[in-house]
């Protein structure tokens, strides 16, 4: 039974990503959806791009959390348009959430838009959002096994960031057990390892990011 | 809508859970509900427990995964009974689970039942499946925000476990945060601040365990 609502809601969900993707092609602007556990640095690795990104492109932010606008906070200082959802209690994005968010931005003034979701490895993977691509945030601390417990968002993921590698000396984290692991489950996906707060590893996230940007304007 | 969805089995749920307490306290066993984030140190915690708690204890274990088996089988040295649930995408477990689990075990043999949840910060809190306790563990790379971002699941917490006390040198936590957040949400709740695996702070957590379970035999 509860298997049977799960469906009607997905299908609710898709009617409105054709939507949501229909805007975003008419106004040629790229969308991302940052998925990640709760801690694992999705809006550091926000904090990081703003940085490298916002002065050579139009960045809009949608920013999602349970409770509270700690997020979104963090990100004023970059001054570019930030949306803040929250979802009180909801434990992922839909499609009208966003389609309700981009109707309020000037799209014709945005190059990207950047989503970080709910703090969630499991829920968000199953709702597409209209997003051009889904970003798989997990960190160091977390542990090597992610990508084989939680496979859903490690398969969708058109990249995945492996945050905290600073980390790595002070943990068991083996990092050939996460990398042959999520091989398995995605042979080909990009895999940035990085250090979001130390700055190790970032700059060939940007440069992928870069050309996604460039490559949805063209 | 959603909402409304979300209500309907929730109150399927409940009506169960009356049944599960039932056969609890029929057998005087106790059961406790750990919830946390993927990678938070559930089954380091869970290690440490079987460690100190089942030579004095007749322990059992539910052990739930979105998917693989990898937590059980880091538990199967033990050799207490367990079992497995993968719930196959499902995002938190409810109390019809636990009852099939239940009705599988030799409840008269047993004193205490600890479950697992699946690795979310989220929607495990939202279900009651029966526990007399949920025990809230997050870990310091997860960061001192997670009290305030995530307040149903510490609200709702009998304990809260801080786990990763080893890593603070080489990260941004400030613990009087993460207290002074707490404290706002649960004002009298017993934090047990320790490291699973490195064992620091371990005994008062069994201490209060022990207590608990001695308390329900009386």
């Amino acid at each position: 039974m509860i298997i049977e609502l799960r469906q009607d809601i997905l299908v609710a969900n898709q009617k409105m990503v054709s939507v949501v993707k229909e805007r975003l092609a008419q106004e040629k602007v790229l969308m991302l959806n940052i998925i990640g556990s709760p801690g694992s640095g999705k809006t550091s690795l926000l904090e990081a791009t703003l940085a490298g990104l916002s002065e050579r492109f139009r960045v809009a932010i949608i920013e999602a959390d349970v409770e509270t606008k700690r997020d979104s906070e963090r990100l004023e200082r970059f001054g570019v348009p930030l949306y803040h959802i929250n979802t009180g209690g909801m434990c992922h994005l839909e499609s009208d959430i966003i389609l309700a968010s981009l109707e309020k931005m000037d799209l014709a003034a945005t190059d990207v838009v950047i989503i970080e979701n709910v703090g969630n490895l499991i829920c968000p993977a199953d709702f597409d959002i209209g997003e051009h691509a889904k970003i798989a945030v997990s960190s160091v601390p977390e542990g090597d096994d992610k990508p084989s417990k939680y496979p859903v968002l490690f398969r969708e993921a058109a990249a995945v960031v492996l945050n905290k590698t600073d980390l790595v000396p002070y943990t068991n984290f083996n990092v050939e057990s996460f990398t042959t692991d999520l091989r398995r489950i995605n042979g080909t996906v990009p895999l940035f390892e990085l250090s979001a707060t130390g700055g190790n590893g970032v700059q060939a996230w940007l440069d992928w990011l870069i050309q996604k940007v460039e490559a949805s304007q063209a």
